[in-house]
């Protein structure tokens, strides 16, 4: 049997946190790619896109890597007890326990980071310290069998990354090849450093009402 | 009403050529992105993700940006003079006329590229020539209305660029921000240039069974 992937998918989850590593490990020979949520209803992602479950907590296999994503709809995630007790189950069991972006938010509030390094989101980073995690800059950060990844579009670099960890660097570079991935961003501006100081505040602004609710839960469960 | 984007959606789309400029579409404020295809019945990339189409040819709004992704799926497209009639019926109607990855063969065999500079992914990209357009190098090559993007994750670089150029270099800036886009890929291997020597080799080899159904298509109806 090939490598099993199980990536959780919920409502409100940004798509691309969770469509760039699945692209990275389906792409390996063999491999399976389970989408894990409550049912095997459709739902739909922060920006529309509709997505359907392929498994469910209790049906999903054996898992060599679990990932969590982020999105806005992380925030009630880490108060859900079924999300939280599956994550708590199936974390000694895998090879790799990962996330991407706010992802890790709630790997945090199931008590998985305790003592270790771990990155998200740029704008969700601070938050990690009450999980009693170590956080940690970095676009993959790895500590022991756990790899977090930054925002979003990090989850490419991270999904090859995993995949190099599993298979080797050739296989992951065979698919980096595959997918092309030689990025040329036309500006600089993927992170609060390198982006200009207006635009760090407009997304600023922009986030502060899911911020304020994200903060509360965090003071709330901690 | 806000910008509307159309991303045609298939049987064995490249999902990340979909997903990648999906996000960035969705992102700019009141957009709608559309998933387009024949009828609305849930399908599958070529890497096994359920893709729900929005929209059908016959209910599809006017829009702003029309986007063709690629894929193992593109190659029955070619010949389907379905989908070959709806990109001829909109392009003369939409503010930009896009692919990304593959899609491009699918605009080529509409004869949308004749006489136009595009480009595609690497591995597909001398193509081109066949449906008289001017192969271009490049991970976003845009000629008039005609943007076209390289293999599927230039869709973010070429994501980015439509909105700039639709909304300014901020809006796109505050998405690259938004969505972390300052990538780290971990290895060099991103184009055939980069890559080393026997991962490119075991690249064509992999491919070279959709290649030659490619190259043949392509030869019936060019």
């Amino acid at each position: 049997m090939g490598l099993q992937f199980g990536i959780l998918v919920f409502p409100n989850v940004q798509q691309l946190d969770l469509t760039g590593p699945y692209e990275v490990f389906a792409s390996t020979p063999g491999a399976q790619v389970h989408l894990i949520w409550k049912d095997r209803s459709p739902l739909t992602a922060s920006t529309g896109l509709a997505l359907t479950p392929t498994t469910t907590f209790a049906d999903c296999p054996e898992l060599d890597v679990l990932c969590v994503p982020g999105g806005a709809g992380v925030n009630p995630l880490m108060e859900d007890e079924t999300v939280l007790a599956f994550l708590r189950e199936r974390a000694p069991g895998v090879r790799y326990l990962t996330s991407v972006c706010t992802g890790s938010l709630v790997l945090g509030a199931a008590g998985l980071l305790k003592g270790r390094k771990a990155t998200s989101h740029w704008a969700a980073h601070d938050l990690l310290g009450s999980f009693g995690a170590i956080p940690t800059k970095g676009r993959v950060v790895r500590d022991g069998n756990l790899i977090t990844a930054g925002g979003v579009t990090s989850g490419i670099d991270f999904g090859l990354t995993v995949v190099a960890e599993l298979l080797g660097p050739e296989a992951a570079q065979l698919i980096q090849l595959s997918l092309e991935y030689a990025p040329t961003p036309p500006f600089s501006a993927g992170t609060p450093d390198e982006a200009p100081a207006e635009i760090v505040q407009l997304a600023r602004e922009r986030m502060k009402g899911s911020r304020a609710a994200r903060e509360e839960i965090v003071a709330r469960i901690t």
